[in-house]
């Protein structure tokens, strides 16, 4: 597998066109936006994510000998074209969205300003780790909403879509309001809290369910939750309780049980009835198994005693949208605005920002894209990250993040949660108007310029 | 990030188990299966495939001292433990249906038979690579029946969830019958034909669209393909006529031209007669831009001249089943057949087999899913991989395991392939239901055995 960190993994037309770019002298400024062009259906707002892993990536963009070997040997690039690679590094500047917030159609979340064959070989590797760091920190936002003050894990990653996605589910799900990840490497690398309980199979490796149940007890005490539903879940429970005392004399505490399969909810109220019948109001129960947002809802509506939830599928695949309607365009070249006009793909030219308004309980009330050197009201989202291919400040804390996503979500308006959510009102600036009208007169096309969409 | 390969990249309760099996001698032999309990709504077959990237897995599988120190600064396990998976290797046979044959519900696709700690632990990471790859795979297949005789290209690197997601995404479909991948790293990884034409920003980028054609062709004059809908898709066309003669005097043809949005049909139309008037009809139209199963049947059902399709997002994400409700549960442990009985992921317990059957053009009549003992009709789909730890032949060419692919999907029943498909004939033998009857006895289940599903 190559590492993720080699320049190879793209796209072969973004070394095309960066071949074509210095043969033809196209060297300067340009400056990329990376947008979502039209939210799923089902979603009411999206959430930035996946920054500090995109800056990562541009600060340590190198063409490794090896890399320029491969190139070499497949035979399709001139070689003074691959000799010019060693000197490749990233030296533009990024301003962004600061993860964790809260954003909308056409709202540009980063924007990059390089010389043309830089800003143009990031855009493969750059979408991908934005697009994918978005999807599941929307998904999760979404997951956190439907169930507060329940404790949410990310039990992803057998189903995620490879490793790193294992990985950065677990972190951008965390950024979102879980309170940690099943994924052992995703907790270390991060700094998340790390969740376990067991499996099916350690129980069904025993003759006996209560005797597997002692034995993972007395070999793992600490934050103990015992899986009750691999032959009957009630039994279980009773088991439990019978077992409770005598682990109890051994000064082992059971923390929780978890039930994974099954109506949660009818097992969730008798399981709860038979742990406070023998006096253990304090084990917790956790439930998984294919829990969703409707789930989660309705379980949370119906009062069902289920303190925590294991979400693995829908959250690590973002199941019932697995995919954002993403870009990263040029918008200017050597000082002048560009836009493309092609149908149902238009897009804004020009630097932008985007403002937000706040209503007096400071909820968000509207936000206005524009161009930068305009000034509406409202607070500008985007700030500057990296200048001259350098962090203009060192990665913030994950919790520092986590806490800015908790209260972007505490200022979303209700009805942008909703399962079938209301559209938020987002405003382009007469400015903005007026040059994509100026680009298409530039390139031929109509006086009424195409709005995006 | 962490290296693919760390063994820490499971799920924590992976680890725990280990430990509590360690320490209370649960060391014998397990038999865990891999298989998916129900096809999603809209498939009629699955497509196996990451079973080489198991098999590395597996074969490569250790704790680094990395990893070691990783686990005792964690704090949650005893030293003794954590030393002694310096010496962890995984030891066990492996038993599994070759990449690219077409499987259903029930049907285990891999099977692994070591030592009970190392079978567990095996567990996160294999689902993870054997999952993803056959999602894909999968789809991909899919995609492939419904475009005959078209060139299909993966584009998805940029939507996929992740770097490994699109490295692998691009190996699963060529496997499936993709021509190659637009993924640089894949195509030099995978020996996979690499294909690239331009993005919009090439052609913004040029104050001209007639001169953006000609600097790229000028660079870039191998299997040239020219991007046409970044203004107005017919005038480009256009463009690209006049531009032809010029470039032909210098030696340079002009392979195909590419239409990414608007309506494709149309378009298509509409170029074709432009460039066939021109007398051009050897440049090929290739598409690209939201491009999924129904809309390549709508096509290829109007036979409109596309001869080629760029196919992103809906494949490496298989955006409409980006996950599969697949398991891998221990089946025997010690000699002892095991089963789970949670409601609705019940289990077929022992060793199996999958037998398939063929009707006399060659087509699959059905399958019978036994014990490996068993003899029933039909070839046997689940073969020798790895024995006590290591491959017992190399890994096949991967033009090998597509061609076998390839012979799988021409023996496909034409109502598998349907959009709405019907239920393939898949048997339990009798020995299997005895055995699942006797496990629920002796876990004191009821005496009629709940059926899986």
């Amino acid at each position: 597998m190559p590492q993720p960190e080699s320049l190879l993994l793209t796209d072969l037309y973004q070394l095309a066109m960066m071949q074509a770019y210095a043969e033809h002298g196209l060297t300067r400024l340009a400056v990329f936006e990376f947008f979502v062009r039209k939210l799923p259906a089902q979603r009411g707002f999206l959430m930035a994510a996946g920054l500090e892993q995109a800056l990562d990536f541009l600060e340590g963009a190198r063409f490794s000998e090896a890399d320029r070997d491969a190139l070499r040997r497949m035979g399709q690039f001139p070689d003074t074209f691959i000799d010019s690679l060693a000197d490749f590094g990233f030296s533009g500047d990024v301003d962004a969205m600061a993860e964790g917030t809260v954003f909308f159609a056409d709202e540009p979340i980063l924007r990059v300003a390089a010389p043309l064959p830089e800003a143009q070989l990031m855009e493969t590797r750059l979408v991908n780790l934005l697009h994918f760091a978005t999807v599941i920190a929307s998904k999760a936002a979404r997951l956190v909403l439907a169930a507060p003050e329940k404790q949410l894990v990310d039990f992803g990653l057998r189903r995620a879509h490879g490793a790193e996605a294992g990985l950065l589910a677990a972190r951008a799900s965390y950024v979102a309001g879980f309170a940690g990840t099943a994924t052992l490497a995703a907790a270390l690398r991060f700094g998340i809290p790390a969740y376990g309980t067991m499996a099916h199979s350690f129980i069904q490796a025993h003759d006996d369910e209560a005797i597997a149940f002692e034995h993972f007890a007395r070999s793992r005490p600490q934050g103990l939750v015992l899986l009750i539903d691999t032959y009957d879940t009630e039994r279980a429970a009773v088991t439990v309780a019978q077992l409770a005392p005598r682990l109890a004399a051994a000064g082992i505490r059971i923390g929780g049980v978890r039930i994974d399969s099954g109506d949660l909810g009818t097992h969730a109220r008798r399981v709860r009835a038979i742990l406070d019948a023998h006096g253990l109001r304090d084990i917790v129960i956790f439930a998984s198994g294919g829990v969703d947002e409707e789930v989660l809802a309705r379980l949370t509506r119906d009062s069902v005693p289920i303190d925590g939830y294991g979400i693995g599928t829908s959250l690590a695949t973002s199941s019932d949208a697995p995919a954002l309607d993403c870009a990263y365009k040029l918008q200017e070249y050597d000082g002048i605005a560009r836009r493309k006009r092609s149908e149902g793909k238009a897009t804004w030219p020009g630097r932008k920002q985007v403002w937000r308004r706040y209503a007096a309980d400071g909820s968000f009330a509207g936000d206005t894209i524009g161009l930068e050197t305009e000034a509406p009201t409202g607070d500008p989202l985007l700030a500057p990250v990296l200048r001259r291919g350098r962090r203009v400040r060192p990665p913030p804390p994950l919790d520092a993040i986590r806490a800015h996503a908790t209260d972007q979500l505490a200022c979303l308006p209700v009805p942008l949660r909703r399962a079938e959510p209301a559209a938020y009102p987002v405003e382009v600036s007469c400015g903005l108007r007026a040059l994509a009208e100026e680009c298409d007169r530039r390139t031929g096309g109509s006086s009424r310029p195409a709005p995006p969409g």
